[in-house]
Order: C-alpha cells, then structure tokens, then sequence
C-alpha cells in the first residue's frame, strides 16, 4: 500500500512533478493545508527545515517541504533562494537581461526537500543541476525559470523536455529520490 | 535622561542613520545582541513585525527592527522586502540594467518598524519615500540603493544627500519619528 505524506506547497506544478517523482516509490502526497514558513536565509536547507519544522509541529503530523531556487554564477548566486519571487516580479525576460552579454554563462538549480515530524528534528535531501542560461526563453513546459535553463551536455531548457525527462535528470528529482530511498529503506 | 532601546540588526549603516533620527527624541540604541529572524513575506510590515516579535520573545526585552526596501513600479515591486539580498548580488547595476530603457522609472523606498515587548504584539510604523530611478549610479553617503534613487521633486540622488538632509525626508526618517513620537507620547 502506499504511504501518503502531507506535502507543504501552495504551488501546485510542484505538487504534481513531486508527486511524479516519488510515485514509483510507492509514496503519494497530499497538499496539506497549512502555509509555508519561509525564512530569509542563505541557502534553500535552511528555508525548508525552518518551514518542516514549523509546519510539523502546528499541524502535529509529518509532513514534506520542499525548497528551490536558480543559482547564476554571474550574478553572485541571483535569484537563488528569492527565485520565486524574482520570478514574479523581473521574470525570465528579466534575467535574460541582467545576462544580456555575459560570457560566463554557467548556473545551477537547486533543491532541497526536508522531511519533520513534529518533535523531531528535519532531514534534508538535496539536489543540484549544474547548466547554463540560455540565450532566449524556448519552450513551454515546466515552471519558473524553466525556459531559461539548459542543463549540462543538454541542448533544450528545462521547459523543452516532457515531465517524465524533466524529472529524470532535474534538481527536483535527485532530491525527491534521495528523500525516496531514505522513506522506504531502499 | 534618555531612553535606551535594544535594536535588532546586523546593519551598523542602520544603526547609525536610525540613532541620528531618534536621538533628538532622547532615544538612544543599543545593537542587540541576537539574530533578525527574516521570513520571506510579501510586505516589510509583516517582516518587520515576524522579527521584533521573536527577537522580544529570545532576549525578554523590548526591542526595535527596521525592514525597507526599494520597490520599483516598472519591475512589479522588485526588489521589495529582498532588496538586501539584490543588492549584495546584482547591486545597483544589475538594477540600472534591468531599467535600462524604461519610460517609468517610479519607484519608492519604504521603511517598517516594529517595536515589541516580550509577550506583547508588535506595533509597526511605516515610512516612504516616493521617488524615482536615477540613470547612473551617483553619490558616495548612505547605502545600499541610494546612489540611484532620487525623491520626488529633488535632482540628487540619497547618496549625494549629507547624513542630516537624507534623515530628514527618507523612508527611514519617517518611520522612526512616528515611532518615537508615539513612544513619547508627543
């Protein structure tokens, strides 16, 4: 039987590609109906074990957190923890511009999933995609910065590739397999 | 005599401008000695607040945090309440280039203060300065954003303003006096 495992997000395109990743780990998530508790801190562990640990103990259950952000190296980390709202505000279009001419292109997403159960301590699993900026936005699949990132030996961005690639070699899926291994024992 | 407060804040620039504000109100600061606890929220008011209230609650004693921020119109609000963060990456330059061609340049700084004692909530008092994006980077005092915003109705950037005359119109100017008139019961 599957377990099922409240997951703290309020972004729904996170919900379902989690819920991708971990479902032939015979786990299945719920959105579970608290908010989020993000801090401002320097790196996305320390904003997702804060907000596992919060969310744990109001709603007195274990629960998943999950934290991303895009990392540009020419930018000195840019937007990094604050990608969602960099997002939301400059975009990718936004981006592309504090890039327009730089030749060091490199970037990595990031992501960090943290497990608590309320009274415990949380356990943090990791992920990195190293890539690059693209030149323009391309694609339409995916989120976020999605159609600007390539990542390393690829040539698409992350929104040119299908969800079941995507997820395959993504951040995301590193760090919610390696939450998955660690759940079932593997 | 004057009165001594605890305030809340790695930023010895702030400190200093917040001191001169207050002083003439017989307010005098004192850094605190523990952490501002940040969380990531859509208005420096709720920041501001988030942070007094745990900081009171640590070192069970009143105490003063300041959040501001520069909140560009053409940009959504960018950087808003992450200002400190773009600023340590992409600086005023990254900003200038994301305004690079822009027909609106309106801006504003604003400024949050929350004050709390231990076990009590927090009473926020709130600060602007409307404005707008400067082209070049220009001026060497204050910090942070201040060589590229210039207030309404000036030609000089905050960083071409001495200590005295930015205090006296700034976001921050404002949202002390309001606190320390209500402090002092003027």
């Amino acid at each position: 039987m599957a377990s099922k495992i409240l997951f703290v997000t309020g972004n729904r395109h996170k919900l379902e590609e989690a819920g991708r990743i971990l479902s032939p780990h015979g786990i299945s998530l719920e959105m579970a109906g608290c908010e989020k508790l993000e801090i401002q801190a320097g790196t996305l562990e320390e904003v997702a074990s804060f907000a596992a640990k919060a969310a744990a103990r109001e709603i007195d259950a274990p629960v998943l957190v999950e934290d991303s952000g895009l990392f540009i190296d020419a930018l000195g980390g840019f937007p990094g923890p604050y990608s969602s709202y960099a997002f939301k505000t400059i975009g990718c279009r936004g981006v592309l511009r504090l890039m327009n001419g730089a030749s060091d292109r490199g970037a990595s997403f990031r992501c960090a999933v943290a497990y608590c159960s309320a009274g415990d301590e949380p356990r943090v699993f990791t992920g990195v995609s190293e890539g690059s900026i693209a030149n323009d936005m391309t694609g339409s699949s995916g989120f976020g910065f999605d159609p600007i990132f390539i990542g390393r030996g690829g040539r698409l961005t992350y929104a040119e590739l299908d969800a079941e690639s995507k997820c395959r070699i993504s951040h995301r899926g590193e760090a919610f397999r390696r939450f998955a291994e660690w759940f079932t024992g593997a």
